[in-house]
């Protein structure tokens, strides 16, 4: 039955409202597990690949193909908006992104500029290619957050527990706030690009902002990404926010404006539910390493999660962190296919 | 004024008794931040240097010498046993253990023998060259735990988010409590050996453990790390767990049996008094990346954690993890005189 992508399940369950089953995504769903994705990603750059119109809206509807999933994701990289707004980084294979200046003075803050629509435009020109093919299932925008951002800039690339950045956060207050300032600017002016393009809602990603405490959260990170979903309010579009490893930040998280907080695979759904709090919903939260395991596995482990998941306002079925590289696509069809008819009335949706 | 060790602050700390200060020590205080460790290390590789007593010794007193910390500890790794009981692993510089082969079948346990006392003949003679210079301060002791050991194990080395470690232990229990089980007997030896030669606690560090839910460290987990600190009860040491990233599973640590918790910088310590609940001793919790700000940063937080630590039972203050390489050691030196002074009645313990 085709219904309008605003009255879609998963834009229900992200107002929390009533839905015929558990909607299901999959962070990284466009991507790197698929084999038809390394067949059109060969031998072109990942950033390259961000700027290419008709590679990002194959990539997005590549999964929209093959699972029954409720919602598509575009395929794009936190790093895209830095680079369109002057920062020299690239994506390097097996490491990831890698900044050619790191930022750690405020002269170096000079070489972020904002950014405007303009540097973008083949956001626009994927998100409208898509939309064209996808159907009733919705699009989510995404950008990276400015404490994951500034731990790239700030570290020059990926790190374990990114304690230069940390030691910045503690030691230049002024420096972190400006740097976060202008990183929150750049992430709105991306996100309402998506928004305005049709995207039908938005993903803030602090991957890594699970590296700080409570404290330090409310004081450093909160004020920058309370900007950015108070900026994104009147477009009306159901903003998320997830971070890995971010148990003593939930209620922050949500408390920050984020109408739906996803959460990783080590805080049960039921637990989260009472970390943020009344009048959010919650996506999540299957350990993607379970994929690895045998059917019988993941089944009792997804079947929790969407149990746990009906203690929420609202519920998006999602992983604990993005598709590993090497699940099989197999299994995420059949999980999708598994989740609808554990949640729904009548089993697969038709 | 000399004390016999048993009634040292550290240990009066670990027993929760009074204190007339809060006794500091430092993960990784022996090691990588000090010029003079890496003149004793240079052309010596990484787990040669683990097993020549002479340097082992060294290098533990070299931090006493510099700092009026409260205990001294071992200089080992915690791929020592596993070495020492017939595993392929070398520490490679910059990057961290690497194991010749991963162990992921039951045909690979095979590989996993006991450590007998006969393996680390050269662990008891460096305790004793330690002894006879430390005076009246003790010797912590120390061993991986078993998760943290079986992700260096399966994993094959060093990983972001031990996603192969959490498939195995999903998909595959029986191997994994096999293995698991391998390990605790290597670890429990390993310990024992200190403790016979005169170490007057041990830390078992799990520090990968964060990784997991409370529900799957309960089953997976806490049956290999309670045997673990079973088996040291009869030693009458204070027995100190620790891993990074533990919030949600900070009571069931103390649970395993473990006499002081050691936490992380992302709890606050009247929080993690609240998580590990009464009879525990608290360790901790600067997070090591404020060592890098400026002094009077790492003075107000060094005080929010002595504070904060008198909420516990018994505080030991150390950092949340490993003193960084590129942290100065003066600033350790006043750091330790600072919680001293901070804490005691009269100022620097005399």
């Amino acid at each position: 039955m085709a219904v309008h992508p605003r009255d879609s399940p998963f834009l229900r369950a992200c107002r929390r409202e009533p839905v015929p089953y558990t909607p299901v995504w999959f962070m990284r769903q466009a991507g790197r597990s698929l084999p038809e994705y390394r067949r059109v990603r060969a031998g072109v750059p990942m950033l390259e690949s961000c700027t290419r119109p008709d590679m990002i809206a194959e990539i997005t509807l590549q999964p929209m193909r093959r699972y029954h999933v409720d919602a598509a994701i575009l395929f794009s990289d936190i790093m895209v908006p830095l680079r369109a707004a002057g920062v020299g980084v690239d994506i390097k294979p097996g490491i990831g992104p890698v900044v050619d200046d790191p930022v750690r003075t405020s002269a170096d803050l000079a070489r972020l500029r904002p950014l405007d629509a303009g540097d973008v435009p083949y956001i626009p020109q994927a998100v409208r290619m898509i939309l064209a093919e996808l159907g009733d299932r919705p699009l989510i925008g995404f950008a990276g957050a400015p404490f994951t951002l500034a731990s790239y800039l700030i570290e020059g690339g990926p790190s374990r527990n990114h304690d230069t950045t940390r030691a910045l956060m503690y030691g230049d207050p002024g420096l972190w706030h400006a740097l976060l300032g202008r990183l929150a600017d750049i992430t709105i002016s991306f996100l309402q690009v998506q928004v305005a393009a049709g995207a039908a809602a938005i993903q803030l990603f602090d991957s890594w902002v699970g590296a700080v405490s409570a404290e330090d959260y409310r004081q450093a990170v909160l004020p920058h990404t309370s900007r950015i979903f108070a900026a994104l309010a009147a477009a009306g579009v159901p903003r998320i926010h997830f971070g890995v490893g971010t148990g003593e930040v939930l209620g922050l998280m949500a408390e920050a404006g984020a109408d739906v907080v996803g959460a990783d695979w080590r805080v049960p759904l039921d637990e989260a539910a009472r970390r943020v709090g009344p009048g959010k919903a919650l996506q999540g939260n299957l350990d993607p390493a379970a994929l690895l395991a045998p059917w019988e596995v993941i089944k009792e482990r997804a079947t929790d999660v969407v149990e746990r998941g009906r203690t929420a306002e609202g519920h998006v079925f999602n992983l604990g962190h993005g598709v590993l590289p090497e699940t099989d696509p197999a299994v995420l069809a059949r999980l999708t296919d598994l989740v609808h008819a554990e949640s729904g009335l009548s089993g697969r949706p038709g």
